[in-house]
């Protein structure tokens, strides 16, 4: 693989300075012909600007792709079903995105005969091997190369000396200190203060999501409709699911839900401090949840439950195109057969509250649990029930108090 | 067990109308003396009143025992340390009580001569099953007896009535729509209005936390130490743990932290909807896990954070005094040895947010992690890590490929 | 329920002395008409005899129903597919069977317009539980009768006067000191002597299989085939479920194979020493396993492994009809897409080991495993693997010295 | 780390070819004293000849080191207590020696102040890992050197071409077809035929254990006390641990115990065939578990079993000096309290079989499993804990049916 002579390569490609300095790198030192890759997940860009940019800086084309459905739909619902959230806080959004953008890239490099698949990953992120398990196990007999781990640039200032050397447009405005990505399921925020672990997140690290203060005066309840683990409407009007995603992130956003401020540990071994935002992600986790604790059982839910983290796992380590994924899956898409009815949130100064949930499928039974006289539940049960319940412990404390 | 005669009861009182008329039930069902047996867990009561009442129903002696600092320390803290909360929720007030009012009431039991130990709980409850199992284990010789299980009394009225008949006194003021149970650790509150899951809870539902439109304008900051996983002073000030608690009780409560609206699976094979306020609990859980994630590596965390549902699941069904608990708090204690350190939060309008993060045991390395000129992680590892870290779905692909 | 007149009952019967009394018993107890019902799951027993049995002893209709082919279709091989052993040892015979049986009988009680369905397990083993908990998932409407918990004889001698004051036939021959059930998946033997966990089984209690020194001099070589983790062939040739089993428990016996001498823990709190043969079981797992570990990745077969345990635990504990058990099914179905190949056996002096196994969907490659010249693996990629993947401990330990 | 000039080497020395060339080839490229280090784990070789080899060959001086009590005591039994084995077979015996060799190697290397350590494993391999993450956990500051993954060497060819040059013996003997790794706790064979998964291994690969047909006509009963689950007795006779393992190996060698055929994944991403004999661990893990069937409760046993997969995963994963196994260890030195007592196996025909257990700490309690007159169980209990336990699967069920 590595001494064939490469002659066209597919660059995912944001835009951005990295990116930019990748394509004509790319172009002198393999002398190959570079197209462009860019996923549109609802970054709300200038994707004509985008286009033109990488056209301009080399690129013989440059693909504009709009995968906002099958994010949402392939990706983030199934990991909205299980309640995926990376070591009980990330609601994965990077980590979503990646394998579907690496499949999209395959796809095109088939289409357009590419030799080569290239990122703007660095050496020490999950998204480097996000991209290249994905790559590997789509088409392992595509080379891959990472401009950013293999390029000569000692220092930012060296990459933007050659940026302008190459008259690859440096953006005039000030850079923000931090380093950033989002798409619709979120958005993540990483570098400058935020790499002290003691330091608060200052205002201007969040960059969709209101702070408390300025959030409205008044409460906003809304209803969200679930259909087996999928959210379908909102306050009763069915949505698809982008407008859905997007309608909840701008509430969510407005009332300052959705900030995340976490110290985790990334694949590649290492503890990283990373700042997100995901106003629709905790929304509707949450609501989900709920649903769920009206309409699965309790060895169900628990298992679940469990299952979260090993899905969450997975996916945060780049393993989404794998038999152990799709497995997975077969028993979620089983267990939210039921989860169908509505959940009703009350979004307020930064809080996200769960105000009601109600089923055809409830599995809460109000004769069973009410104290009221209604109750039929059948107390008599009770004592024969803790006979046999505390036999074991009772057994083994009764041993060892003997020896 | 059962044939023999019962000639003394000591009896779990709460001071309230079902264990006073146990009382008097008790006395003339079995013809034997009663004791009452009362835990200070941070209730906040008349203890002395309580004692009267105890006394004037009938009791020949009435135990009032202060067992916070035991509660806390014994009980509270271990399952701080796990970050136990039964179904991702619920921080285990009641259930981690339970055990150790069963343990003191045996120990009482024997000093006394008593025969049978009684308790006030239903028989569609956790608790009855809570302070069974743990007699069982500790005292299976003595009688058990639930007499709110076994009485004829067909309503609340005819509990009234009884207690009118025999001088008990039944509280003049009108009765909270409400079911509570309390102690340090947090409250629980059920029936009336929150028998609907779909009802929001109404504001006089909550005991202790206050609107969040009744909280302070400022937010309110607050470090805590740890040391090994335990909390050991506020703001620099080291405290007694009671104490501690208790403070934090105070400052969530007044800034609206630590609400939980919760439909939980009881033990006893049904669904209920409880509200519980915990403050000291989220904030402490909170701030340990906040610790943790900067001193333990990926694979204690992971694996800790699955224990913690057992942990909670054990306590939640009873099985405190269990040879797996012993082993589990083995494992916990060795994984805290180096969860020292301080978290910083911020309590402002409802929620407990995370300010900061500092340790002398710190995991977290600042070359391995930045972006910036001082990075020392070898980026040239990555590559090779993910041929290897692929090499599994690759294979498994490429197979699927060729059927 | 219990309040309503009892007309009609049908009773799980097996032909021998404790549910022959039940219909009698039964019929005297509730002035009810009595229908029996018995399960043909392989036990090779004379059918007509026990239908004859049943009719003069009183019951005024005897199902016999030979189940065996649903049996091994629905819940067996479900179990073979996850390999399920509950504590790592026992194939689930028994209690894989009862939940069909309780299906079944759900099935002609609505069909004959029965009150109450009646079965003969004590009040102390785990099969009173499996048929209770498949009746009320089934239907919960229905009585449900457990003369042997119920009736009022002291001692066997009692019972067999009061059959013989009932003209109920009494076996001449001298009884087992065993009690023994049995089907196609295996048969469990327990009591007498194998109450005492210190005396090894005597030979009389295994009831198929020979002992070691009976078995055939020259070992045998027998190649199972699988489809999809189903077993479909023996030596080259299609067989059905049935036939297959049948086979397979035949060459086990012969040459020993399958005997379990256990010590498990009864979902009623107890441990109990069982003893079962399953040479069928034994072989199939093994060779399912062994198959499994050539067409499944490293990930999905973990996971899978530690699902075993619950699954098995689940179907122990009488859960078969739960939403969990069906969420469980999904994933393993999934799973076992590849699960096709070919494994080979050798079954000589009381072992059945492993002696081959292929598969078209092997993900073992000889070109990464061999040390031969034909070597593809990259050996260059393992330092950057090792420095990564060793990273998180190197730095724990790092800090550990520091301190 | 990489450009400091290297002056003396640590090499992990085995006698063999490889690591005989490694001392010259190692002298030669970093111009460095080579010290070698060999652990006599039980091997038995001429440990005498491998010192002379490695000083004749040009190694400044060579260690010889007895370190099976350590190995045993330290890493083998701990591993027994949690029983385990990774993917359900492979006792670990190379495995759990690596970390210990590392240990040994980092402490003489401080001694003699090296500044490199060196292994003689190839590059996709398990071995190199558990080295170097071990060293890289205990001594970061040195570095670590693998000729074999280094060396120009094209084939073995030019290897023994290299070595004759240089005037290394190569022994005359005819090579085994197998390459083979062994200590105290087992050997493995893998290379040549086995590499085909579908051949049964031939006879001449198996090192140690009797083929079924040359094993004695009469079955061996053994009895093992164990002490908080160790083994300390052998038929009565107090054994220190390297004795008690050599026994059992030469016992179980005897009647061919303890033949394992795996195809495994190994941590590199990989697939391979490996066959192992462990006679020694197959008799204690089986014995021990055993005793742990009578001794534990239910809930520690079935906790204990799920974390033996972990143990024995991070064990193969080269992650034993981790705050993980610490924190696993603490949790089953707690657990093994009680797991005291003998077990009897029987050796025959390949095949160790339970025989009988007992202790003075047994949980099986013969009042409660009996089915004769002196049962005390309570069979009451059981309609009652049976209504219970089913009413999450009824309420879901019934919930199935009215949709």
């Amino acid at each position: 693989m590595t001494d064939k002579k490469i002659n066209k390569i597919l660059l995912a490609y944001s835009g951005g300075l990295d990116t930019s300095v990748a394509i004509k790198w790319l172009q002198d030192k393999y002398d190959a012909e570079i197209i462009t890759y860019t996923a549109d997940l609802g970054q709300q860009q200038d994707w004509k600007a985008v286009e033109q940019k990488a056209l301009a800086t080399g690129a013989s084309k440059a693909y504009i792709d709009d995968i906002r459905a099958e994010f949402i739909n392939e990706y983030v619902f199934p990991a909205l079903k299980v309640n995926a959230l990376y070591q009980e806080k990330y609601p994965l959004a990077t980590a979503l995105a990646r394998p579907l953008i690496a499949k999209r890239m395959v796809e095109i490099a088939k289409k357009e005969g590419v030799d080569a698949l290239a990122h703007g990953c660095t050496g020490k992120g999950n998204d480097q091997v996000r991209f290249e398990v994905s790559f590997k196990a789509l088409a392992p007999e595509l080379a891959i190369i990472a401009p950013l781990r293999d390029w000569e640039f000692v220092s930012r200032d060296a990459e933007i000396e050659y940026a302008a050397a190459n008259d690859i447009p440096v953006k005039a405005t000030k850079d923000s200190p931090y380093s950033i990505d989002q798409n619709l399921w979120g958005i993540s925020i990483e570098c400058g203060i935020l790499e002290d672990p003691w330091a608060e997140p200052p205002a201007d690290a969040y960059q969709w999501t209101k702070a408390v203060d300025e959030t409205p005066a008044a409460a906003k309840y809304i209803t969200i409709d679930f259909e087996k683990g999928v959210p379908v409407a909102l306050d009763g009007k069915q949505l698809d699911s982008v407008t859905m995603v997007n309608k909840l992130n701008q509430f969510g956003s407005d009332y300052g839900v959705g900030r995340i401020d976490m110290l985790e540990d990334r694949l590649v071994g290492i503890k990283s401090r990373e700042i997100y935002e995901a106003p629709a992600a905790e929304i509707l986790i949450k609501a989900h949840k709920a649903l769920e604790d009206l309409t699965l059982d309790r060895e169900t839910k628990n298992y679940k439950a469990a299952m979260a983290a090993k899905y969450a796992e997975m996916t945060y380590y780049g393993l989404w195109f794998s038999p152990l994924r799709n497995a997975l899956d077969a028993f979620i898409d089983q267990s939210q057969q039921t989860v169908t009815g509505s959940i009703k949130v009350k979004l307020y100064k930064g809080s996200c509250t769960l105000a009601g949930r109600k089923s055809a499928h409830s599995l809460y039974n109000h004769g069973l649990a009410t104290y009221d006289e209604s109750d039929n539940f059948d107390h008599k049960s009770a004592p024969g029930f803790i006979n046999l319940w505390a036999l074991p412990v009772q057994v083994a404390n009764q041993q060892q108090r003997e020896e």
